[in-house]
């Protein structure tokens, strides 16, 4: 292991709107040595997510951004190498924030252990991990979900939104997708049982939406803003819940968009019909990770809640994938195979 | 009484933007002779509020709008004059919703009858009435005040942000008051007890708010909308909560404002910040009355709560002042006193 090689992805310069190839840069460290109270991981998956957007800018945002020079940031699965740590043993397998590159040090801050029986290690980025944990707290929480209730998803065929219509359909409401091309929204229809999905890419999504929804919007689970959320606005019943966890639409956007200033027609919108809007992070229902696991992972067994995956191989690709992700290229949560994974044969 | 006439003012026509004198009639109508299982009620004194001018306009809202040539709606404290009702006899005070006229009939519906030794009769259409459980209701359950915090109130001398201010600092929270005029400022820091009260009228809103809420904004207590909104927006704590109540600076917009969009950017904070911005009328929470009564009740006699009113005499000068409310030129909850009061010699 030492005379071992580190693959690392910098983050090269802060884009300026969309992320470019140049953002970021592909360098080699040592592999460390853990110290006292450490262990060395070797990440087998990493996690992209949309929010890495935002970690990618200057500005405030919930956590801190990536600094110019510095590893990305990102949530892995892992197996222990060498361990410290009494808690860990070689050959265990662990979810954390690690971080664009092959090997990394961590002291059990915020390191989760992966049961390989509950299913693919790799669902513990997804469906069992943060996306689905987002998608079960946002929705239970802030949603509130009652049966004969319509509730709207945007990026339905993805990590949190896919999550977020299953139990929505469990929980006993019309689900309505929206998604990006028709395959996503076959997917949504046929594999997930929304009840419609609509292509986003297509003209007319104010019309196709009202005809989806002929009782109105209950929820609107928002993961997406612009054009969508103009949409879905007219269309929310009095009492009508918009749990906010994403904003996909905007987060490369360098400049406001062109007038008129909307914020007093939505504004007016949360009076008249008394909306609740409510950002949120998945770490804010940190506690009710238990509760997730029990629900969502016996969900998944029983068949209940269906999950796909978008797997490339090799840390290289990570950027182009991320920019990909942006666009909204990928179908299912989106996944990268750094390295092999030691239970799968 | 049966040659008595009914003086009424009548919408005569929608308005475009700010109201004007012509949007409104006198006329004048026989009284009404109650019927079985009705009352007739003499107004005594006419609410005069915000949300007023909403009626005025056909667009849907949380109510239905007042038709062309109808009496203008409006809640009242009335003495009763002839019962066919059990429970209400001649002498009796009550308060209801029967519009802008000196007489009307009421089966009982909605009427609650007013106890004239808990204060004056016309407290029951302000601090003891639908103001008042307004601010209580609004800042208790959705602002969720905690000791310490900073609770931001527009409006700060009026009928529901005086109310609003003063039990937040109940709560133990700093209030920062913002209002219209030096005069209502001092009026909010040196009778009502707010922390500091801010001038909208003076330039360098923003700057000023920043100074004053050196800890952030974790409540805002919305009813005013427009530049007041931006200023605190920037100010807000994590995890802050916005009530939104009205939204008086867009009342007589007849167009949106210019742009840049800024929907992308509060829906940036909502998200970032994990805000809660939740718009509610005072009917939602119209089982917490007798709470309401009991505390405010108790707060008022108790001087921890004061309360001023802005009454103005005669029927037909309701138009003009309704117009001058929407300018902000009253001081103090405005109220209308249409005919004498009977508890007052």
């Amino acid at each position: 292991m030492t005379a071992a090689r580190n693959r690392q992805i910098l983050l090269a310069s802060r884009p300026t709107g969309e992320p470019t190839p140049d953002n970021f840069r592909l360098a080699e460290a040592d592999v460390p040595e853990p110290g006292p109270g450490q262990m060395l991981l070797r990440t087998v998956y990493l996690s992209l997510d949309p929010y890495m957007r935002g970690r990618m800018d200057a500005g405030p945002s919930y956590a801190e951004p990536v600094g110019v020079g510095a590893v990305m940031e990102g949530g892995a699965v892992g197996e222990v190498v060498k361990s410290n740590l009494p808690q860990y043993r070689p050959g265990d397998i662990a979810v954390a924030r690690t971080g664009w590159q092959e090997f990394a040090l961590s002291d059990g801050t915020g390191v989760q252990k992966v049961d390989p029986a509950l299913g693919p290690i790799s669902y513990a980025l997804g469906v069992l991990g943060m996306p689905g944990l987002t998608a079960y707290t946002g929705l239970l929480n802030i949603g509130q979900p009652k049966p004969g209730e319509t509730l709207v998803v945007a990026a339905a065929s993805g990590a949190v939104g896919s999550v977020v219509g299953q139990i929505g359909r469990i929980k006993g409401c019309r689900v309505v997708g929206i998604a990006g091309g028709e395959r996503k929204c076959r997917y949504a229809t046929e594999e997930l049982g929304f009840d419609e999905c609509l292509d986003h890419r297509q003209p007319g999504l104010d019309k196709r939406l009202k005809a989806a929804c002929p009782k109105g919007i209950d929820i609107y689970f928002e993961n997406v803003g612009g054009a969508v959320f103009e949409a879905v606005l007219p269309l929310l019943n009095t009492f009508a819940r918009v749990p906010v966890c994403g904003l996909i639409a905007h987060y490369n956007d360098a400049d406001l968009p062109a007038g008129p200033n909307r914020v007093p027609l939505l504004m007016r919108s949360v009076l008249v019909k008394r909306l609740t809007v409510r950002g949120f992070i998945v770490g804010d229902f940190a506690a009710q990770y238990p509760d997730f696991l029990r629900d969502v992972g016996g969900w998944l067994r029983e068949g209940r809640v269906k999950y796909r995956e978008d797997v490339t191989d090799g840390l290289e690709n990570a950027p182009d994938e991320l920019i990909g992700l942006l666009r909204g290229e990928n179908f299912g949560k989106k996944v990268i195979r750094v390295g092999p994974d030691p239970t799968r044969g």
